[in-house]
């Protein structure tokens, strides 16, 4: 069997996400004005990137819990839409373990932890680039019945 | 007693956090970014507001979950750091109760539930212009021996 | 028209409320163990109360966190399945405010803070016998297509 | 040199977490209740098991929420006092991921993900005997100066 005959449902699984995150990261502005770099993708998984800019600074002249805190949500958007119908987020959690300043370069990986036919769990951890983490975050997200590509809706 | 003379402890303590959350404020790029306004303040609870611009939206055309999110975050900073010591978020939480669009205005208030000696415990509620809820935070936080304002530290 | 005609739908939803707390309350070993009286309930609100034995306390010789929170569990349970639909935590997260001692009578009351069509949002204080609060509870719940009652399945 | 001798200090933290422990759990009642085995321990981390029993059950016949989290909340308490002082939970959250039902057999493994001087964050994972994953935990503790052996109290 050939390499290109491999594991032919993966690979469309694969195709599909790909096409998913890019439809879903043309629309995005916030993701863009934050400069995130999409770094892997697969199904239910997605690592993203960015470097902390002054605009992104708190009161205290260190990066703002909601920037760290938005990192992670886009990797878990992305990562949770991978599936093809539109995915939300329920209800979200960070835990900060380790401040981030000015030039820090962040990366966060988001993972599927379990999921059942409507809700999903997700991990989000976030470090910086010494590889050591500074925020933990945890996801619940709602799957939809709408096609995210199609834009058709089952019935739900 | 005169008007005037009463309750001088509640007036200083107002007026302490009126001048730690100016700082505070003045040196907060994101917020500033997000166009947040303080509409109202006092010891422990603390209320902003902005309007949701194109580049807070997300993949799905809606606002992001990190703006509502940050929006959260930041009130619950003003809030959390009218006493004087520095204090900052270890855990928060948030649920998304309704979809947010382009041009809502958001009202997030964040009030202190409790407080020990060193963590206390917030809610900070979302609403948008027609009063309704669209989000509903929880922080966690650590209060630091360092001072706000003098950049002193006592010991710890 | 006569007061016992008045509102006819809310004293249904009511009635029914009362039927389907007592048929889970009838069942549910673990708050039998806890000793949980019902104090209030009303569709959508709960109000629980239990006293703090010896077998309830852990290695530091307070409250176990666990029963703390399973109190407010329940409490959550019995409000969300006022509805008819078989309703389930999703993921629920506990504040711990004030430590609990031995004989402390404990009271949970929870309230829903936001409900769409599956997953609805609610919050659970618990106060002891001086009415301070010593903890704060948040509930995710997912409504399913099963009704309690009957045990009919709709098409989900 | 002997193998005796190898690494005294990793030995002398490893007998410190097995003494402290055994201390906690002859004082700790409800952990008592449940049948907690200590199946694992060492500084930082610890595993419990026990067997859901049918004074475990709620009201929909099923292991109650309450349970899976206290089995949790244990396996937290203990790994995170294996340290020396008297450590606590701030706020803690649970994902409920599938049903566990009579007679399951819960093993629940607690990790530091991240300790500073006062905060630590954990994460617990609850499995069944299939070594199928039924929730995760995260805990949020607090680290205070009070010695658990001594019953000393620096000077916090």
């Amino acid at each position: 069997m050939s390499a290109g005959a491999q594991r032919p449902i993966e690979g469309e699984a694969q195709a599909l996400a790909e096409r998913l995150v890019a439809t879903l990261r043309d629309r995005d502005g916030f993701s863009a004005w934050m400069g995130l770099e999409l770094v892997a993708l697969s199904p239910a998984s997605c690592t993203v990137r960015t470097t902390v800019r002054r605009e992104m600074l708190n009161g205290f002249g260190v990066c703002h819990g909601g920037i760290t805190y938005s990192i992670a949500d886009s990797a878990l958007a992305f990562a949770s839409n991978t599936h093809g119908r539109v995915t939300l987020s329920v209800e979200n959690g960070i835990s900060y373990v380790a401040p981030v300043v000015l030039g820090d370069v962040l990366t966060a990986t988001a993972e599927e932890e379990s999921a059942g036919g409507r809700i999903a769990f997700y991990r989000v951890v976030v470090r910086k680039q010494d590889d050591s983490m500074v925020a933990i975050f945890r996801g619940t997200v709602y799957r939809t019945q709408r096609e995210l590509l199609s834009g058709n809706t089952r019935h739900e």
